[in-house]
């Protein structure tokens, strides 16, 4: 096993970009452009040239944090993507949000087509599985495969993401709860960002207790990434979200803002910001920097 | 390792008869009620209770074939079918094929909304790879679980049935030749049925040469069943089918039929029976009646 250069002398900023360099490259040569009948244009579309990549950073971070396999940890961070771009082009279509525009650009269906934005997100799902079963087990072992699979399937499926998903489309125009809330960010953001935790944390060796640790970071960071999801909705504009601000608002969704108030979701925002370095500091690994420069970023981010 | 119990002995019916019951109740207990937000309810109607359950039956037979871990294969089977019944549920939509009946219910989307079905297709592909990775490795050893899933990932995939279905969307009003009819069987139908033999035999030990025989006989099972298809369009009426017949002519995409003629396709299907039972002899393994019996029902279906 290969073990991650040591890269903690660098900044935040350029440690993120060598990743996400890292990421964008692997997954350019792993989604193919040559499936049929344009299938892998729609495909690469979807997945490369943008977003946050909030994702794979928590898998490559939480991976350096137990001094992990780089290339399982690479194969596990470009899987996560796959699935939150399926999630997108889903989402975006007619029947769902009936989103034109993403990241600038054209939604997937617009571009190509219903069809084929569907075959495509199907597709994406299918290829992120592959990614964690490469046929060589040198590349990666049987038991890892077997983990990171496990972890990532339910984060995407009924009990974790696409749960998520039903909840919200349920949701629309009725007046949730907190515990109600929560529970469906949980689901629909939580559930992958936690998994992109466990992911890079399975990629290394760690005591159960410094494990269980990460996953609480991952589990109070998903919950943090939607409450300044919900803030930056009601205080940025457009242009500086790339996506249309306001929109919650509109559709009627329930919000940590329509129901905590602006200030109270700020203070609530905070107080999972410190429980997520609480989470840290309770794992006793020396090497959890760049989830703590992540923890920051999420509440920080001003779009 | 439990091996499956003595069954030669059964008729064919009675064995397909035991295993499609184990099949459903296994599903049954594996595609959750209580999802959130009816996601639940909306999976289950996708794949409960209906089809010809061609692909677990193929598992099935060939882990019998390779006397293989029961408990194994019977994940896998579900894991299949699952598979299989998203890609119905996708299909079946209007931005697809646009089809408002299957198997004599209304389709998923006309019963759940397009949003929801859309969902509960995500979510029962997600939930193929779960069952492949229960958390216990005591209920199935990990290196099998990894093997499993890339087996099936690539047969679901942009190599395989999803990939198979973008060339479909291609062709639809074009003419194809035979060798681009069944490149695209190959991947849309052909490459989950032979994954489904590929991942039976998995579940035992078999020499490679074995293992390659079987999986010969799991492509040309996947070409005989599009054959057999096609001619069963034109020859059965819609009654007889519990589907549209007559769809493929009306929708002008290309069919053996529309290529070989009628005789032409039936000469057709007669040869890949017989490569089907070479490749059974060529194996080498003493139980492979099941896998006999189902090429036999393959093309002398009458729906």
């Amino acid at each position: 096993m290969t073990t991650l250069a040591p890269t903690a002398s660098l900044s935040f900023k350029d440690w993120m970009g060598e990743e996400l360099r890292r990421v964008e490259e692997a997954l350019s040569a792993w989604v193919p452009a040559d499936a049929p009948a344009g299938l892998g244009l729609a495909m690469r579309y979807g997945v490369l040239d943008g977003g946050k990549r909030l994702r794979p950073l928590l898998v490559q971070a939480a991976a350096q944090a137990v001094d992990g396999h780089t290339g399982a940890a690479l194969r596990a961070a470009c899987a996560v993507e796959l699935i939150h771009a399926y999630s997108l082009v889903h989402d975006d279509m007619p029947c769902m949000d009936n989103d034109v525009l993403r990241r600038g650009k054209p939604t997937v269906h617009v571009q190509f087509g219903q069809a084929q934005a569907m075959l495509a997100g199907d597709a994406m799902q299918a290829l992120a599985f592959e990614l964690l079963t490469p046929e060589d087990s040198a590349e990666l072992d049987p038991r890892l495969q077997a983990r990171l699979v496990g972890l990532l399937a339910r984060g995407a499926g009924h009990s974790g993401m696409a749960g998520g998903q039903a909840i919200d489309l349920a949701s629309v125009g009725m007046s949730l709860n907190e515990e109600q809330l929560r529970r469906m960010h949980e689901l629909k953001t939580g559930a992958l960002l936690r998994a992109s935790v466990d992911m890079g944390a399975a990629c290394g060796k760690a005591a159960p207790v410094a494990l269980a640790a990460l996953s609480r970071y991952g589990h109070v960071i998903g919950l943090a990434f939607q409450v300044v999801d919900d803030i930056l909705d009601v205080t940025q504009d457009t242009e500086v979200l790339g996506k249309t601000a306001g929109k919650d608002q509109e559709h009627s969704k329930p919000t940590y803002v329509s129901l905590m108030g602006l200030d109270g979701a700020r203070r609530h925002a905070q107080q999972l910001h410190e429980q997520a370095l609480q989470a840290l500091a309770a794992s006793a690994l020396p090497g959890t920097q760049r989830l703590r420069e992540i923890a920051d970023l999420v509440v920080h981010r001003q779009h």
